[in-house]
């Protein structure tokens, strides 16, 4: 039901970023507030068995979710950011783009050791940047307990990427092509 | 008391971006689930009387809150976002930093005519970026009805620049110094 109206609501965008490539558009679900609410608590249901005490938001679309989905669960949220973005000091980890690199930061104090960490972004592609965050996490001494998408890529092979730290990938709404 | 609760939370960076600025960082906010929930209720109390049609919030820390006090208020959420973010046809507005300048950009659909627009932002220092994103709403036919911030400097004078927009400029905890 929820694969659904999420399936109804993103906008294909083509050639965006770059040639070839079409892009699934969240903004018309940011604009339909009962389906955002409806999003949080089935992203909650799909976790509820993995006694998360953590949700790690990559930035800037998993902010969206990721502090709506902390509230709903009542744990803490950590931001993983950009490099240059956190104030405090932070670990950082350096990964692939197609062209080039990119680097991603949390704060050192982010997570406690041994706390159970859900990863979560708003779209799973390659999964090139959580995989990016799930190293940074386990470097910090947490655990990477699951992952947590609204959309996924299917076709792109994201999850097969992730399943070094946890086979516990979860999406409302997966593309097979 | 919101206010104390946010104060004892936020944390003081000194010399962050910059040598001599004293940065807030929200990050404790974001890890304490239940100041979270009671901000996002404290924000939408503050701004019940303004008959709000849409919340707009500025990428990348007013996607955090943004989207929460859209959802408890039962309208839609418009991202505002940085040059290049935003995968269909968009409108865009230069703005100057202290040093250089930044583009701020909104999808040309992101409004309807007349609609009644709240912007969101974690924090009010000098109101520039904010400002930006006010006159793109502007230029779409949409009205800056007010502001909602978590936090204001208010030793920058940010409300005072805002007020060719709205002087409904709402804050849970202000600095005077």
């Amino acid at each position: 039901m929820i694969e659904s109206r999420i399936k109804a609501a993103v906008r294909d965008v083509a050639d965006f970023p770059t040639p070839g490539i079409i892009f699934k558009d969240i903004t018309p679900i940011l604009k339909d507030a009962a389906l955002c609410t409806d999003i949080t608590a089935a992203l909650a249901t799909q976790v509820a068995a993995l006694q998360i005490d953590v949700v790690a938001g990559i930035e800037s679309r998993g902010f969206l979710f990721g502090l709506a989905l902390a509230n709903y669960l009542g744990v803490p949220f950590v931001p993983v950011r950009k490099a240059g973005k956190l104030p405090y000091k932070t670990v950082r980890q350096e990964y692939a783009l197609e062209y080039g690199t990119a680097t991603l930061e949390v704060h050192e104090d982010a997570f406690s050791s041994g706390q159970r960490v859900l990863v979560h972004d708003d779209l799973l592609a390659t999964g090139g940047t959580v995989l990016a965050a799930s190293a940074l996490i386990s470097r910090l001494g947490a655990s990477v307990t699951g992952y947590s998408f609204i959309i996924s890529l299917d076709f792109l092979n994201g999850r097969q990427r992730l399943s070094p730290f946890s086979n516990a990938v979860h999406t409302l709404a997966g593309w097979q092509h």
